[in-house]
This record gives C-alpha cells, sequence and structure tokens, in this order.
C-alpha cells in the first residue's frame, strides 16, 4: 500500500468536529482564553496524560469521565491550571462540565476539561460558565486557528497541523491543535494538544496509535526539564471519512499512524520553536547500542544549562557537551567509542579532539537558527531524537515576570 | 568525650602544610592561577574524583599517582581545565608533575595535579613549568588565602574555611580551601577543594571520614545541575599535632570528623552563595520515610528552572514547587501526605492549600536573600538537606560570555 500525505500550511477542517472559543476574562480582560471542541456521535477518542503525580483538577475528571463515557466535548482553558487546588479544584472542574453538558445536551461524563496557566489559585468557574450557551452557538468547522489562539498562555503564537493521508483512493484528513511554551519536559505525556482525524479508527487501535505518536515527538521535546502538572494529549477519531471501523491489521492503519505521528512532530516541534525565550531550535541525535541510552544521553544534553547557554551565545564550547554526555545516566559509557558532531562539524572522534577540527567552521554552524548536535556513542544498533531550545535571558524574564 | 569548635574567619595554618601561588599567565596575563600546596614527609592523603566519566587529564593522572605513592605535592592551576584533551592532555598533566617533582626533590608519583577552567583547550603546560621554582621558594604556612584566590575561575570570592577542635586538652586545626561556581551539582565528588588537619588520622580513617563529610556536604549543592569533569576534594592530615596514628575507634575521631564535615560544609555553602550569577541562597530540607527519596526530592526542587527562576523574581510562586515534588524520581508520593513551608510561612498541608495561606507573609520569607524551603513526603524517619541558589539574568550572561 503506498500512501501520499500532503502538509497543509493552515489547519483543515475535520468532518465531524467543531470548534469555538470565547473571552472569559480568567485573567485577562482582552483576550480569547476558552476553546470548546465538540465531537460528532461515534467519534472515538484516546487521550494520554501528565505523569506528574500531583495532577492537575481538570486531568482528575478528565481521567474519570474518558474511563465511563465516550467524549462529546472537550472544554479548555488558558490563565488558570486548576493545580494545587485540592478537592475544591476537583468541584470547580466538575462544575464546568456540568454547565458544558447541560448546554450541549448531553452528560456530564461526555465532558472532558482542560487547563493550562497559573498553578495554585482558584479556577473562577463562574466565568467559564457563563460562556457556555456562547461556546455552543459559535460552533463552526473551520475555528481551528481561532481555537489554537485561545488556549495560548507564555506561546507567542498559534500552533496547528494539517496533514491528508490518501491511499487506495481513500483520503483522511489529520488535523490537529497545542499549546506550550515553558514548563516542557519529556518524559511525560505532552502539553495540552488535540489531534482529530477523520478515519474510521477502532477503539482498538486507537491508543496504540497515539502512543506511537507520542512517543517520538511530544516525548521528545524539552524546554526546561520542568514536567506540567496539565499536560494532556487527545487524538479524536471521527469516522466521517467512512467506511467500516478499523482495527489495527487494516492496511490503512500503518499509514495513518505515520500521519498522525507526523502532525505530533509538528506541534511538537512548534512548541520547541516557541520555547520561552528560545533563540534557537536544537535536534539531538543520539546514536548507540540501545534506545533507552541513547535517549539518556539525548536528555542529559538538552537538559543541560550550560550546553543551552553556550547555544544562546552561539560559542561551540564543545566541552561542555562532552560534559554532559560524560554524566547521563547510562549504566557503561566508553569515552573511546564518543564521536559529536555540530552539524556538519565533527568536533570528537573517539573520545579524542577531532583531528583537523576548525572553530571557524564551528562557529558558522552555531551561527545557525537552526543547530543539530550529532553523537556517536557506541555501536549504532538504534537511535534517539530529541528537540530543545536555547537558554536566554528572556527565558528568565519571562519565568521571573510570569505571576506580576 | 566533650569537644570544643571554634571556628575563625581567616584561614589558620596547619603545620606540615606549605602554600604558594603564582602568575603563570595561562589565561590571563594579570592574575595569580596556580598554587602549590606542599605536604610535610609522614602526611597521609584521602581524595574523592569526579563521578563524570569523561574526567579531565589531571584526574586521571593524579587518581594514578595517588594509587601509588603518599602525595608530597599538589599542584592546582585556574584558566585551563585540561579535559576533553585526549592523550596529548595526559602527557601535558605529566609534563607539568614531572617539573613540580624536580623543583621539590621528590619522585612524580608523589606530585598530584588539578585544573580547572576552560574544557576542549590544550593546557599550555610549559607556562605552569616555569614556575616550578619560584612557586617553591614561596612556600608559607600562611598562604591559605592567596592560594584560594589563585584557583578561582568565575568564583567572585576566595573560599577558605578554619576550625579548631580541642578535646581533652588536645588540639586539632583544620583548614580548607576551594573554588566553584558554575557547572556545580551533587551525586558528584565535588569542585576542587583541598582540606588538610594536624590530627594524625591514620591512613584507614582517612577516606571513611572523607566520605562521610563530602556526603553530606559538596555532594548536597548545586548550581546548574552540571556535573564538572574535573572535580576533586583531597583531604591531608598531617599528624603534625602530635600523637600516635589514630584509627577509626580512637575516642577523637568522632569529633574530628564533625570538625571535618563543619570545615566542608562551610565551603560547600560557600560555592553555593557564589553560585553564578546567584542573588539567593537557599536551603531545601525534605523530611520523609527515608533518605534516598528526601535526597531525590529536594534535588529535583534544586534543580528546576521554573522554581530557580521564581526564587530570584523573589515570587512565592509555590505550584512550581508542587510541580518540582510531583515529578521526582521516586517510587511513591501520595499527595495527601505532602505539606510545604516557605521559611515559617506554610504553604500546603496534607496536598491542600494551606488554610489560612497568607501570600503578603509568603512574600515577606521570598524578599530574603537566605531562604528555607521545608517540605515533608511521608513519615519524619529520615531527612535531606540540599543548597542551591536562584537562577537569573546574570548565570545566562555569564555563561554565555565564558569563552568571549
Amino acid at each position: 500500500v503506498s500512501a501520499e500525505f500532503t502538509r497543509f500550511d493552515q489547519p483543515q477542517p475535520v468532518r465531524g468536529v467543531r470548534i469555538a472559543s470565547a473571552a472569559a476574562g480568567i485573567r485577562r480582560p482582552d483576550r480569547k482564553d476558552v476553546l470548546l471542541v465538540e465531537l460528532a456521535p461515534g467519534t472515538r477518542t484516546a487521550a494520554v496524560f501528565t505523569r506528574n503525580r500531583f495532577c492537575a483538577a481538570p486531568v482528575t475528571v478528565a481521567r474519570e469521565n474518558l474511563a465511563t463515557a465516550s467524549p462529546r466535548l472537550l472544554i479548555f482553558n488558558a490563565g488558570n491550571a486548576n493545580a494545587g487546588t485540592g478537592t475544591q479544584g476537583i468541584a470547580d472542574a466538575r462544575k464546568v462540565t456540568a454547565a458544558i453538558a447541560a448546554a450541549g445536551d448531553c452528560t456530564e461524563a461526555e465532558v472532558l476539561p482542560f487547563s493550562t496557566g497559573v498553578i495554585g489559585e482558584r479556577l473562577p468557574s463562574d466565568k467559564l460558565c457563563a460562556q457556555a450557551q456562547a461556546l455552543h452557538r459559535d460552533l463552526d468547522e473551520n475555528n481551528w486557528l481561532d481555537g489554537a489562539t485561545a488556549i495560548m498562555t507564555t506561546d507567542t503564537v498559534a500552533k496547528t497541523a494539517s496533514i491528508r493521508v490518501s491511499i487506495d483512493g481513500s483520503s483522511y484528513q489529520i488535523s490537529g491543535l497545542c499549546k506550550g511554551s515553558g514548563m516542557i519536559h519529556p518524559n511525560m505525556a505532552t502539553m495540552l494538544a488535540f489531534v482529530a482525524t477523520d478515519a474510521p479508527l477502532d477503539a482498538s487501535c486507537l491508543d496504540a496509535i497515539l502512543a506511537t505518536a507520542v512517543a517520538t515527538t511530544f516525548n521528545r521535546i524539552t524546554v526546561d526539564g520542568d514536567t506540567s502538572t496539565n499536560d494532556a494529549c487527545v487524538l479524536s477519531a471521527t469516522g466521517a471519512a467512512g467506511g467500516e471501523p478499523m482495527r489495527q491489521d487494516h492496511p490503512h492503519v500503518a499509514a495513518i499512524t505515520e500521519g498522525i505521528t507526523r502532525a505530533c512532530e509538528i506541534l511538537a516541534q512548534a512548541i520547541v520553536r516557541d520555547g520561552e525565550g528560545a533563540t534557537k531550535f536544537v535536534e539531538i541525535e543520539v546514536l548507540g547500542p540501545n534506545e533507552a541510552d541513547c535517549h539518556a544521553v539525548a536528555n542529559t544534553v538538552a537538559l543541560s544549562p550550560l550546553v543551552k547557554t553556550a547555544l544562546f551565545a552561539s560559542d561551540p564550547n564543545w566541552g561542555r557537551i562532552l560534559a554532559a554526555v560524560g554524566r547521563a545516566p547510562v549504566a557503561s559509557l566508553e569515552l573511546g567509542a564518543i564521536s559529536i558532531w555540530l552539524g556538519d562539524c565533527q568536533i570528537v572522534e573517539h573520545g579524542e579532539p577531532c583531528p583537523g577540527y576548525d572553530e571557524a567552521h564551528a562557529d558558522r554552524v552555531m551561527a545557525r537558527e537552526e543547530i543539530k548536535i550529532r553523537i556517536i556513542i557506541g555501536e549504532e544498533h538504534a537511535s534517539c531524537r530529541v528537540w530543545t531550545c536555547d537558554f536566554s535571558y528572556d527565558y528568565v524574564r519571562i519565568n521571573a515576570e510570569y505571576r506580576s
């Protein structure tokens, strides 16, 4: 089966999905801050949530509701994370899902709540509830960009992705939106993201597709190493493209999985490109004996404040990369097996400074806005790519000023 | 046995230890950058080194020499770490130890080399060797402060500690010096530090004393999470105080260990107080069922860029502390068991916002230059204290500009 993938710059509608946004005045009076997603009857939905143990109230409620019913409505808000809010937070989240359900004529369990913003302050649920009628009235297939804009916090651009998969005369649309800029770290579910397709994917394969897509996209990005309390990624399949429900063995599923993974990669990379204070987009690729070790090394380099400040300074200070590799939590590491490249400039060969290393060449690589660091740690049986950004004055400013 | 501990502001000489410094022009022409320590014959020495797998050339040579002879001379340099320099780096380090040994009339194996500074550039060993005669000529018991000054890199103050232990009419002097400001993270040996005592400690108990002292001092500090390739901590006992060599069961050893630990704590805290760009000194104390979990939680909070930028902003954004606790790598953690204090202001009680929490009170705590964060994660059978600093614009500036 040969598949064709078409990527769109603007988000395309997905049949069976309607979106609305509104300004509830949660934190700022002058901006949209609520997003409602309506899923057509019969839509199947999978979701992954933060692995932070102190997950936010909406995550607890969303998990519970997802276990008892098929979601018909997703309600997102920016400006307040409803995290660290105890039992009051659960009650506030439920008040919102009840109001959204009542206005939409469905049960409370069919509504999933999502929140992002300041931690530790009570959610102004009344302000959200007051928008329930207006949100339902404004639902439209073409509101994806508006929706992505409504859930921005420290984000500076709205993030969407849209891919069409064509296979054997069938065509499936995949579109997604997400938010995220700080408190971003892999080994989690992801930030808030919603991806939908009109492919008639069976519930049995939806979880597997989402796990596959997230593993190499949202779970491979880091801005600051801080895993959020509110991360969630939702994948919905409306089935509006027609046809029988597809199980894992359907010949189209591999290509649809690939399309969904590509959409997730676009969204995940958009989060890193918009990382708080970021001036560089950095890919770290590690090759070695197994994926776990490659991931551990890539992650350690991606999280090193010294590597990240050197990237900000466009300084090819490769000793900091070597030092980070050397402290990565892997069982064994041979200095003689290590080779490192900055872009196409090799800096370390078999653990020694590369003969003929040319600092002017390395300077040119580091001056770019997109930088690739490639590290070999041993026999190349596996690999891992992690995306990160540099560490700038603006990261400190944004996070020092965030609540003021 | 009751012991008395006297702390001195100025470093006191330790009989059997002489110190000299010189300006070798390694990186800057206008500053002292070499330190020589001479240990009297019969001095016993223990050392711990970085756990970074890609340790620097001087660490490799020092480890080898320590295994074959009792050190008589320690040679330190700032400005160049001689790390990531391959086999050439080993040859350069040996060239320096040979020159120092020749000028001091001892064997090469009796010299331990230590380097700190830029990683990945060749050590200008000739410049160091040229100072060998002058260093030996200038050796003096009273040069501790000069010596601490000579090994500063991004440090802004020279760091020394001096404690006298008096027990049963006996008196032992303990003095130490260290450097360190960035690339600081626990779970390592330490930064460059040298501690000496005139107590006649037996070689059999010296390693144990050093391990005990480092575990709760140098291994409990973090500035940026980056473990250096050059960390080393050396403890020497000259025995000049007189008396038979002491074994672990000697009645004075416990008090001497306590004195050495106190000296190490002063030096370790001095590194954090002088952390790159630091404006706050922060103690994080975690109480819980076992020390490993307490350490993991304390470390995760101490390393969180979001907690550290909030500290810089004096913002009691405790949600970030809770989020960091929630992602700590411990087997189990119950939200209902968590209580958190900022200084004397309780912010979280049993996982819920503390009733009667007063943000004005928290603001006052955060405005201080020294801040204590106390976290209970379960039944209080064990505890761990970690010291860290905030994350400021200046950390980014210092590390972006370091090589330029």
